[in-house]
């Protein structure tokens, strides 16, 4: 009956490529999600230059992943034609299935000069932005995407697996892709130092938001889009797992109650509270139980609340206008561990995972980002200046940049501008 | 040929959990539509607190559905390990079906405390709202979920397929999810009595709402989810019906235009009649016409145009700012009646559907909402109180309770707050 | 095995039903970016309008094209019991599958509208607006539609097959959607004349965005929502392609970074520079190379930015607030010819296609849109009138025509209306 069975697998292929699709269209969303939390954390005066930056390193990190990265992690170029990329021939697999791969595995990408974006928003120009953009989506994710998820130079097993009997466990990116950013940005943070005023206000609490909507709807989208980041990144239809979207679920609801609790009552944690939960349960989302999904973004949450209140006075002198460190970092760091605790067999986990192993991934994952982190900036920094003129940055990267304030005829009218 | 019997089977269950993640996603951004429509219609001063608390009762409701409700309804817990709840063993289902089906009831679930916040806006504290999601996520909602969809109790044979021959139909829930909600809220808004000053306006036509465009990323939100909401109540691939799409579109499309004449061009009701055409369509989505869709959207968006302005006035004394009562309450009557007249061949329906049955059972879903409503809101007004203290209302609940206005540094410097 | 063929193809279907709503809902996610691109970048006072406008049309776009536009695109009509079109019988196919389809198509047609609204905004009435959505998806669309998607009246064979070898191709609609929605606003705006003070302004540059944030969501709406326009093309799993989903993304990439450059950081040139890319990849995103769609997407994002700005000065006398016919209709043109050179195999495409073919059906379908939208909206403004009172338009369409304003208690106190 081979027609039969022809007829089955074009089926299959063509339901992993709608699944990849989904997937990077949620993932995409998150991206929306990355401009609006941003924009509404920041001063109304550089609402704007929020958005048009998260969409302008979007563009360029599909350009440095389509010319570079994807090649790096994953030992394919698209040197060939069109026919050959979408058929069978040449290892792209029929109906362009390792196309909508990238799709997928871009969106992811970009994600980590988005997070960056966060940290040293109101301040960074947009030009450097853009080439360390470049530079973290065409060479340093990849590295570390390939190292982990593709096997590349067999370090999984020559470290991992001969160390600990099992390698190191990241489904969809606590480390590879959260903890990188975050770590990125932590250095990225201490090269251009805190924003102008940042300590002058009373108590040093720092700015208050813009726009608490258009947080909340950033946030929204990051969590929708989030569903896609973890269930999609099982990459074919075959892997998908209810377990992960409930995790996804559970996390995100104890992420939200602890961060509720800890930050008693304040709506910014509430929000964040929930993709603090989110981005600790990337990790371990296929293996641990529910209950265990629940417990780990409770604790993200209580992490990010207490980290960032601590981090806002003015003795640490790290501004972090979103959070960032904290929230993809220190959360990132926490999940990456907290998969090889909850992962375990004897808490309810699917097991097959090590807690030695993933301490040692993790540190070293945050590690290698923040000290990567460290050169791409400063030399980023020398060469042609992260940071904004200091009369730009008072009159806020909305003119300087981008020629238009958030609400132009009504900035006037109200003098915010 | 057992392995491609085998592939197949595989298939199967993949597709199947994708389609319930896909559904779970869309209800998630109904969520989303739920805050931001709240955020958009209730006084500047609340916006953060509707946008918090849309957020927080989705937590506690999904952790209340965790530990209790799902197990009411469909009699399945969580109390075994991840490699039993994402296996075949113990009924759950391969590929985690089971876990994949409770995040799309969850998301269900979690819809009914959004809906009554949308009644008691402006003036309910957070924690007994947080109570109240509790309790109506794991007991209230469950009951009848369970009696309905589950056949729990055998009340669908012993009651009305003993009597009507047919059982109650309700594919989407506009009894089960959205008149629960509503009438619920109907005894939530009567126990807490109107907002402060909200029949002293000229002509008693209350607050209007802070920002449209917020009410209207609501809706859409509301809309774009609804398909999920409506399509993967089928909660499997097999049961998929372009049939519900189609219903779908066209009662939005009727209620849009209806509440678009009734209500003479009025922007709130033009977007709101799109939700009442929505709320109506659940229960007959898969059993009716699509002109039939069409007719039953117009009359809902009539019947939620006409109440609201005929509640509006200072003699009904019942202050329900997103005129929940008439959207869910009402258009979820009239929608669960509606599907056994358009059900019905004669009407071009399919069929299998009992008008007799459809009026018994919607009345009886309504009145136990109600009933039920009013003693939990009763109960835990007078065991920790349901309402704002007189201050904390005056000067809005984003300050009172969530420590941030919408716009902090502008809402000072325009003295909005 | 009988049985298991049966079930190989329940899944098939299925899984298109599946395919085709998943589609439309990412195009009703278009239609929700409409409404806030077009009530971000109109004046304060006609944002409600806008969001009414879209959502209005669509309404009556689903009705045209459930009574009239499908049936003549398709040649089928919907008066059949329900039995009928969700099963198998009568041509329908099982499922609901050409239910399914109509749901898609309807939201690809009702983009018509969508997007003429944005050209005409500001200034025009609501209900000939209303009347010529409905000529529009009732007739002049699906013409067309049909001519191109499903071959009626043989024009594909005896004209271009029989001329150029192959047919026209337009996979998802770079001229039969918004070629024809970009002309039809041409000879709209040319009707209508600019708006009141256009030009009064200091060099003419008219009237800034009310607001960037809102413009800015409308845009990611869109560029989510444009994966289900393209990739759900298609119309069946079957036909699913990672390579249309790989060009959408590189040619909303090279879009963002050409508009950047040649709009020298202008915020709105960054987002729209965005949807100039995907509006051009719809024809060809399934034949070129992801190289070509990148190069695709970047010269539609710099025609785009040049025209917008030479159409800007007072000499054209053509006010056309959202830019959609530079956006859709030169866009789309090009895209529609592009798709004849990137296509081709010694460009690394797919071939199959022609570069004559595309230059003569891009060109006629543009040409088809101006002639019929001159003639229609000449017609609808002799017998109802397009355009508003002028003191109407003076005050806002929000107040003048939906009772409300944008956030009505703040904009009272403001002055702003």
């Amino acid at each position: 009956m081979p027609d039969a069975q022809k007829a089955l697998m074009d089926l299959q292929t063509g339901a992993d490529v709608l699944f990849l699709v989904i997937g990077a269209v949620l993932v995409l969303a998150m991206h929306a999600g990355f401009a609006f939390l941003q924009a509404g954390t920041v001063r109304h005066k550089n609402q704007v230059n929020a958005l048009s930056t998260v969409l302008a390193t979007l563009a360029v990190s599909v350009v440095a992943y389509f010319l570079v990265g994807f090649g790096i992690a994953y030992r394919i170029s698209f040197f060939a034609g069109a026919p050959d990329l979408s058929g069978a021939a040449t290892g792209f697999g029929p109906q362009g299935l390792t196309l909508a791969k990238f799709v997928l595995l871009a969106a992811f990408a970009a994600a980590v000069p988005a997070i960056v974006s966060g940290g040293i928003a109101e301040r960074a120009r947009l030009l450097p932005q853009g080439v360390a953009a470049a530079l973290v989506v065409a060479l340093v994710y990849p590295l570390l995407e390939g190292v982990v998820w593709n096997g590349n130079y067999g370090l999984q097993q020559t470290v991992f697996d001969a160390t600990f009997g099992v390698p190191f466990h990241d489904f969809a990116g606590s480390i590879v892709v959260h903890a990188v950013g975050g770590w990125l940005a932590f250095s990225a943070v201490r090269q251009l130092g805190p924003r102008l005023g940042r300590y002058d206000a009373a108590g040093g609490a720092g700015f208050p938001p813009s726009s608490v909507p258009w947080l909340a709807i950033g946030t929204w989208l990051l969590c929708i889009g989030w569903f896609g980041f973890n269930v999609m990144s099982a990459h074919a239809l075959q892997g998908v797992s209810g377990l992960v979207a409930m995790n996804t679920l559970m996390a995100m609801s104890g992420g939200i109650l602890a961060a509720l609790i800890a930050g008693e009552g304040d709506a910014g944690f509430i929000h964040k509270g929930a993709l603090a939960g989110l981005v600790a349960i990337c990790a371990g989302a296929d293996v641990v139980h529910p209950a265990g999904a629940l417990l780990i973004g409770g604790v993200a949450g209580v992490i990010f609340v207490q980290v960032s209140q601590a981090a806002a006075g003015p003795q640490w002198n790290f501004d972090d206008p979103l959070g960032v460190w904290a929230l993809h970092g220190l959360c990132g760091l926490w999940g990456g561990i907290a998969c090889g605790i909850f992962g375990l067999a004897s808490f309810g986990g699917m097991g097959g995972v090590s807690f030695q192993a993933q301490l040692v991934g993790s540190v070293l994952g945050a590690v290698y980002a923040m000290v990567v982190g460290a050169v791409v900036y400063a030399a980023i920094d020398m060469l042609i200046g992260l940071r904004l003129a200091p009369e730009d940055e008072q009159r806020g990267a909305d003119l300087a940049i981008h020629k238009v304030a958030a609400n132009p005829a009504e900035d006037v009218r109200l003098g915010r501008i």
